[in-house]
Parts: structure tokens; sequence; C-alpha cells
């Protein structure tokens, strides 16, 4: 894992201080190496039996964003506009599929026995094969959210601002980027870049609103 | 906001070094309040039109923890057993209402003029006052997974350690906690306490493998 450009590593600040920042230095760009490493560090998220249900549409082309232009609500335009990149987060719905050929290969490899291979392929990978579309787009929903929520806190580690965009065409997300929409759903948008203006400051309902204990 | 319970400070540590651990010290409790001072710096997660679509079950009693052992898979028992709390996190798909309710409340007492009041309105609101149910379960699980990977994370910084958990019979959540199952929708427990034993390494695919650029 690259943490090398981590320039913040104070965790309250980069948390806690944290703004959906809407306006960004549109001669800013961050290096493609920099947005990966950015990836890397936040799929260090957990992921529900580790299938690691993510992926991700990194938009930092003049062609790449006429194309997010194209699925973007047009209140969103000025952040795709400003930003470095816009890095669009799905969700996987066949990452178990992903998960059988990773052990396959390495028991044809002969790394694993196949007896090892069967002895993972017996615990939870039935249940997400006989799993329901609902069940597999919530699950890839849940692994994307997560990964997505740290790399809004791993893009402040590095200096940087982000806004989390759900307005846009979900239908279309995919196909726009030339994905099978069959197996990829659309999580959220993630501009990224330099800030260029102080954003709104949003508040929150108090926890105890929306906590009880048991 | 409570930030006087951070321990550790430190991002890359917090971020990169968390694991999901699943054996915790039987005899340590965490302070109700300590807990919901975690919920409440969770909570500082953005969500879609900041209508913060989140609920949060703390299940911290003998009692609570028989409720919750009705839910959960077996394999999950001996987190349940040894946490010192386990938190349910679930998605409110009836936010817009209450955000409805929050600001006709300040028009009524004065705080904002009916026009102001129908501004805010007519923006976003009619969006989720006509949106299909399905929407509402992915943006509220969507907000729901972005507080919850903000309370592994704050879990952390507060010198514990957590699991996150998918493994429960989803169904039966709101209902076994008394919560209208129409209105919240599970996403994820997460056990919290402190850690018992070192828990098992796991690895990542390679950013590259899930990554485009376009």
């Amino acid at each position: 894992m690259t943490t090398t450009e981590i320039k913040n590593n104070d965790f309250k600040d980069v948390v806690f201080n944290r703004q959906s920042v809407r306006e960004f230095d549109p001669n800013f760009k961050i290096d493609p190496a920099e947005l990966q490493a950015m990836i890397d560090e936040a799929i260090s998220a957990p992921s529900a039996c580790n299938l690691q249900s993510w992926h991700f549409v990194v938009v930092n082309s003049d062609e790449g964003k006429a194309k997010a232009k194209s699925v973007l609500m047009p209140f969103n335009h000025p952040q795709l506009d400003s930003c470095s990149a816009m890095i669009f987060v799905l969700g996987d719905t066949q990452s178990h599929l992903v998960y059988r050929d990773v052990w396959n290969k390495a028991c044809e490899e002969g790394r694993i026995t196949p007896e090892k291979r069967d002895q993972i392929f017996n615990t939870f990978l039935p249940m997400y094969e006989k799993a329901t579309p609902d069940f597999l787009k919530m699950d890839a929903t849940i692994d994307g959210s997560m990964a997505a929520m740290q790399l809004l806190l791993v893009a402040r580690a590095h200096g940087y601002d982000a806004n989390p965009i759900a307005g846009y065409a979900a239908g279309k997300v995919a196909t726009t980027f030339g994905l099978d929409a069959s197996r990829y759903v659309p999580v959220m948008a993630i501009a990224v870049g330099k800030k260029a203006s102080e954003p709104i400051t949003t508040t929150r309902y108090a926890g105890t609103q929306v906590t009880e204990f048991i």
C-alpha cells in the first residue's frame, strides 16, 4: 500500500473537518498514479466475506468528462468542470464469481490443495450463488459505500477535498462507461480536487435523535 | 461534537491498520456515553441531500444481546458474546419526511419565512416524495454504510476494535428491535470492544484490477 503521499495525518482534522467541496481549482491536476494510490488506500475498507465488491471508474480526461456530463444532473456539472478527477464508485454484483476463479487458479497452480479449495468454496459461496439479484445489489452497494467513505477521507489526507454525488441518471452510469449494467451498480460519484472556495457548512441532527440503546 | 476521547489520532494507523476483530474481552465495558459519542462522531459522514438517513440500535444489555442473538447467524455469536456493544446500523427510508417536519416546525416557530421554507421544499424533496421504495432503500443503505465505515474508524481512534457483520436474518432485524420494518432497512451490525486476540490478516486484490481510467 502506498501511503507516502499522506500530507495530513491528523485523524480528527481529516474526519471531523471534512466538508463537501463543490468548487475546485480547474487548473490543478492530480497525477494518475496518486489517484490510483488513493483508491489502493481506500480499499483497505472491509467488505462482506472479503469479496471486495467494488469497482472504480476514474474520469480525468476531457473525453471522460464529456461522458460523465451526460449522466450527471446539471446542478453537479460545476464540480465535474472544475475537479481534477471524478471517481465513479460502483458495486460488483459478481464478485463471488471472481472469488471462485481466483481460488480455482490457485488450485490449478498447485498453491492450495483441491480439499482446501473446496473447503473455501463450501463456506459462504453457496449463499452468494443462490442469492437474489436484490441481495447481491445491496451487498455490493454496502461494500462500495464503505470504500467510497474511505476515499473521501483519503482524499483529505492527501491534501485535497471531495464531493460525494448521488445526482445522476443511475440507470445510465454503467453503460456510459462501457460496463455491463447487469453486473455493476452505481454507488456514487466523487469529485476530487484542490478546493477553490469555502463550502457551505452543514449540520447534523443530534446523535441521540437517531440512536436507541437496548 | 465530542472528540475528547480520541486516544489514537494517527490517521494512517487508524485507517490502514484496521482489521476485523472477532474476539473481545468479555469483561470490558464501554460507557454508554462514550458509545453515544462514537455515534455522534460517525455521523459527521456525508449523506445524500444531508437527509442523514441512518439509525442506530446499540445493544449493550443482556436482554438486548438475547434479541440480537435471535437474528445473528451462529458464526457471529462469538463476537456478540464477547463485545462491549453491538451497534446495528439501519437506513431510514423516511428521512425526507423527517426533513419536512423539521423545516415546517422552524417556519411555525418563526425561525424561517414560509417563502424560504417552500424554497427548501421545492428543491430535492419532490424527488424523494415521488421515489420508488427501491430508490429510498438504496439511498438509505448508502448513507448508513458511510456512517458505519466512519464508526469502524472512530472505534479504533477511541482505542477499541470492531467487526462489521452482514450475517444476520435481514428481514427480522427491524422488528426484533421494535422498529417499523417498512421504514428501517438493516445495513450492518458492528461489534465493538477491546481486542482479545489477533485477527486473521486479510488481503485485497490489487487496486489496478478494479480501476479503470477514462
